[in-house]
Parts: C-alpha cells; sequence; structure tokens
C-alpha cells in the first residue's frame, strides 16, 4: 500500500494510549522472573509501547524499537534497547514484533508500507498487533502477513502506562498455536493476564471492541450524570463518594469523575480516543445490521466534545461539555 | 387528593422493588444493637417494606404494618407485629412513619388520600418517604404534610429486600433537623450506610436519581454490547469473565448479566421500574432545559423491551429484545 506510518509526536501517543488499568486493584510491582531470549522489536515507543519495551528488555530480549519520533527512539537507545531507523530495520532477524499503534491504518502502514515489516521479517516470526480495531480489519492483516509466511497475533492491550513498564498488561489475544507458541515468551514478560481467547485472529479485537462499548458509553453517562447533578445544584464531590459506593457505579466513572470534581482535565485518555472507538463500533454494528442505540447516543457526545475543540483533552471532557451547553459551572470554571 | 392507594399484589410488589444492592460487597449479617422506643408505621409491606419492619421490630419498636395486599398484613401479624387496615390506622399514634412504596402518586395517596396518614398522624411526628421520585414532587409534598405540623423526611432507599431484612441498607436521607431527630432511631434500624445529602428535602431524591440514571444506562449498555458479542459469535460467559475484570465494567453489568448467561429472567427488579425511573429523569431534564441524550436512548430500549410484553420480566430481559430484533441466539432460546 505504500504508505508511509503516520507522523505523530511522542506527546501525541500518549494522549492517544488508552491509558486505563483493566482492574480496580493496582498491580502489585514490577515483574521478575519471565525470561526471554532472542531478539524482539517494538514499534511504537509512547506511553504503552516503551513500558512494554522496558519489560521485554527486563526478560532478557534483545528489543530493536521505532518510533516515528527520533527523541522516542534516542531515549530507548540511551537506556541500553537499540534504536532502529524504520520498521524493517527494527523486524530485521526478529523473532517477534510488537506493533503498539493506535490504529488500523497504523499497523497496516508498519507491516506494509514503505520500510515496513514485511520486508524484513523472518519467516516463522510472529508479529503482535495491539491496536484497537475493527475484527474484520484485523482478520484481514493476519490473512495477508501469514499468506508471506510469518505469524500473526491479535493481542490488543489494556492496563495503562504504568502496567506496560511492569509487565503488568491484560492482553486479550487470539490467533493459530503456532502464533501464540512462538509469542508466549514476549507475552509472558508484558502481561498479568492473558486471555486466550480463541484459535483465530478477530477474536481478541472483537472482546476489545465489546469493552470499548461499555467504557464508552460509561465515560459518557457518567459525564451525563455529573453533570445534571450539578445543574441541580448538587454537591458533585457528594455525588462522587455516594455513587461509587452504589448501584449506578461504573469503572470509569470511580476513574475518570475525579478529574471533573478537580477541574482537571489534563489528558490521561483523549476524547478522540472514544471518537475513534466507538466509531468502529458503529461501523462493526452497522455492516452487521445490529442496532446499538445507546452507544450510538455515547459517540455523539463525544463527538460534539471533539468539535468543541477538546478532542485531545482527557476524556472527562464530555461533562464539560454538558455543563458548557447548559450554562453549568463545574469545578475549574472561571468565576 | 382523594385517590386510593393502587391495588398491587404482593408478588407484583416483589417484582417492582428495585431489588438491587449499593454495595458490591455483601452486608455481614442481621444489625444488632440498634434500639428503638415508640410506635412505628410501615406503609407497604412488599419485599423491601416487609424487612424494613423487621428490621424496626427487632430494635425494639411497637410496629404497624399495612399493605393493600391483606395476606402480607396477616403475615406480618402472625409474626408479631400489628396489623393495620388502612394507612390511617397504621399512623394513629405513630412517632414516624416508613412509606415503602413504588411511585409518588402511592406516596401521595397514602398521605392525603381516603383513610390517608395525614388524617391520624401525630403533631410533630415524621413521615419517611422512601419511594424513588422526582425531586420537585418530594418538595412539594413535604411543604404539604408539614404545613400541618408534621415532620417529613425525604429518604429514598438502596439495597434489595436481604439488606432490609438484615437493616443494612444504604438511606439516601435529606429533611430538617427536627425531621432528621425524630426519624433517627428508626434510621438507625433499618440503615447500615446513612448519607445526610441537606437540610430540605428533594436533596435525597436528587441524588436516587443520578444514580438511576446510570444505572439505567448501564443496564442498557450491558444488554446492547452482550447481546452484540453473541451477535459475533463470542462465548459471553467469556465476556462476562474478560469484562467484569475490566475497564468495561459496572455494577449492574456485574449484577445482572449472569441473568443473560443462564437465560434466566426471572424478576429480580423488573424492567418496568427503569420505565418509570428513567421517565423521571426524562421529565426532571427537559423540565430543567438539560439534554441526557445517553439516558434517553437508555429509555427507549427500556420502552421497547416492555412494550415488546417483558416489562415485568427482569431488567436484563433488554438483551432479550437486541437479540430477538437481530436473530440473535441467547442462552435460554429455544434451539
Amino acid at each position: 500500500m505504500g504508505t508511509p506510518p503516520q507522523r505523530s509526536s511522542l506527546s501525541e501517543d500518549q494522549v492517544m494510549a488508552e491509558q486505563f488499568s483493566p482492574e480496580v486493584a493496582k498491580s502489585g510491582a514490577v515483574k521478575s522472573g519471565a525470561t526471554g531470549t532472542g531478539r524482539a522489536a517494538v514499534i511504537g515507543l509512547g506511553s504503552m509501547g516503551y513500558g512494554m519495551a522496558q519489560s521485554l528488555k527486563r526478560a532478557g530480549f534483545d528489543v530493536a524499537g521505532f518510533d516515528v519520533n527520533p527523541a522516542a527512539v534516542e531515549r530507548f537507545a540511551a537506556e541500553g534497547g537499540r534504536g532502529a531507523t524504520s520498521p524493517a530495520e527494527a523486524a530485521r532477524d526478529a523473532d517477534m514484533v510488537v506493533s503498539v499503534v493506535v490504529n488500523a491504518a497504523q499497523t497496516e502502514a508498519i507491516l506494509f508500507g514503505t520500510d515496513g515489516v514485511a520486508q524484513t521479517l523472518a519467516d516463522g516470526a510472529v508479529f503482535l498487533s495491539c491496536a484497537t480495531m475493527d475484527p474484520e480489519v484485523a482478520r484481514a492483516l493476519a490473512a495477508r502477513i501469514e499468506a508471506t509466511g510469518r505469524l500473526y497475533l491479535d493481542a490488543p492491550i489494556s492496563g495503562g502506562a504504568q502496567r506496560a513498564a511492569e509487565g503488568a498488561l491484560t492482553i486479550l489475544a487470539s490467533g493459530s498455536p503456532a502464533a501464540f507458541a512462538k509469542a508466549r515468551p514476549a507475552l509472558d514478560a508484558m502481561a498479568a493476564k492473558l486471555y486466550e481467547l480463541g484459535d483465530a485472529p478477530g477474536q481478541g479485537a472483537a472482546f476489545k471492541m465489546i469493552n470499548q462499548l461499555l467504557a464508552g458509553v460509561h465515560i459518557a453517562a457518567a459525564s451525563e450524570a455529573i453533570a445534571f447533578a450539578a445543574r441541580q445544584g448538587l454537591d458533585i464531590a457528594k455525588v462522587y463518594e455516594v455513587i461509587t459506593a452504589s448501584a449506578g457505579n461504573s469503572w470509569m466513572f470511580e476513574n475518570r469523575m475525579p478529574h471533573v470534581v478537580d477541574g482537571d482535565y489534563t489528558p490521561k485518555s483523549a476524547v478522540d480516543i472514544f471518537v475513534k472507538d466507538l466509531g468502529i463500533i458503529q461501523d462493526m454494528a452497522r455492516s452487521a445490521k445490529f442496532p446499538v442505540p445507546v452507544s450510538a447516543a455515547a459517540l455523539q457526545m463525544f463527538l460534539a466534545t471533539s468539535a468543541a475543540g477538546m478532542g485531545r483533552d482527557d476524556d472527562a471532557s464530555v461533562a464539560r461539555l454538558y455543563a458548557r451547553i447548559t450554562g453549568t459551572r463545574l469545578p475549574g470554571d472561571p468565576a
């Protein structure tokens, strides 16, 4: 396809990195004990990929890293990794390539674009695809690379930057037994919780999309609820206290609404992540002729928030949109 | 307004009893230690009210009970309570009246209807209103009864039948200091967790409605997600396992989706509860000129499920509606 990897700065990668933790309980500490030998490559050294590369190094792998941002590559090399100047160079002689980018387009470019992985990856090596994407697209990418004699593991991740660096991610994996076998040392080094979700690529992506449907709706609902509470004059810190002890609680309410209570929209995960992921849900659902009115409504609120200029702010900004539309004051607003 | 209390059978009361627990952790055991003296009345001996009456008796109150279903009153009398033939009779000489009915209309009838509480309640006694309702309506009922020299405590409840019987409910209360003071022995007997949310009626109701907005959206979203997962051929038991360990989790997903996995829609809490409560949200929001598109979409799904004949089935039946519309098989469907 000849498309070069999209340019994005490291700071953009961080904003777009889907930094949420899959379990309420915090992980303990940096994982030790996982060991690996041989050569691995990590493509995409944002907040997630950088930590995953560190986990692979710690486990004993010889790790090459590439990012479109040269500063990330330099930092990686300064800390003992091998810096690469292209995906093809990073993948040369690698047993496994871990692709940690934002979407299917970037993944395709890394595989098949100019200086892509497909040009250099050894026969029988495995490509682990971590981006959130439509399961159909995952299946298509897998078929295309496997037709060339390489293995593909569908491996969406969840867990945030800290867990990535600790080797404590959740990975929702699916793929052939051969792909699992080849990838296992890397999976062991990166994941605290590995779900093996089937023997075909696409299953992992499908589970991840179900999670994203719920997560997106829950952020929009939390935003709708807390802004409506503020409009009624309720103390939203008290609302947070009551709801997190009640049947209306969600992981996302508990995790995101402190940003609203504190009036701090420094991006931990950006509005545009859910513009993308709920958009994929809509595409999948329309293609399947399956109505999804609740997530459709949630998507409209993320879109409205992005359209109002908050696309790269924290996704709790959906609450700010409700507040702005309705003239409701939230913490952090000018007096 | 002269409206008699609505007739409803005990089984209907049970279905409509909003049986969800406010905390994920289960309560320990029956509360002991709370003590009360004097006379209390409980109006509405459904699954919640019956347990609350038991908790009051256990704490030492002399408790009168009334329900439109004579069988519930007979059972209560057989177990050592005083059976009453009307709200007025139950309230005569009571220090506190606990009203545990479904909605504002029933509450109004109990207060001001034929043989209503207002005819007999002593000056300075307190009326605890536990039904979920629009905060404006709660304020209006409070003003009307307080104008006659009685006290009103806005006291929506959460916690389910078991916690009601254990004296371990969550109560979201607001009202005057005098109303709190008069009601406190009863609150102590019925609640494990008492939130004191302000000195005016309506605040408790407003917090409860925010909880119901979230709870309703989360059930609809859970239903949308699990049915869409089934449509994609995913194992929904595995979806439950993955999601409950992930950022897409909610209290309602975790509590309700086992009904879908097991194919068991025996009502724990009925679809029509959320037709009612999300309807109140829409009324409140329209009145406040506050858009709530996510809960509006959720309401439409509860309405569709009710319209399809499942209004009195378990509220996880929203998932069955998605499945029926789309020809998707779920557990429990005929092969």
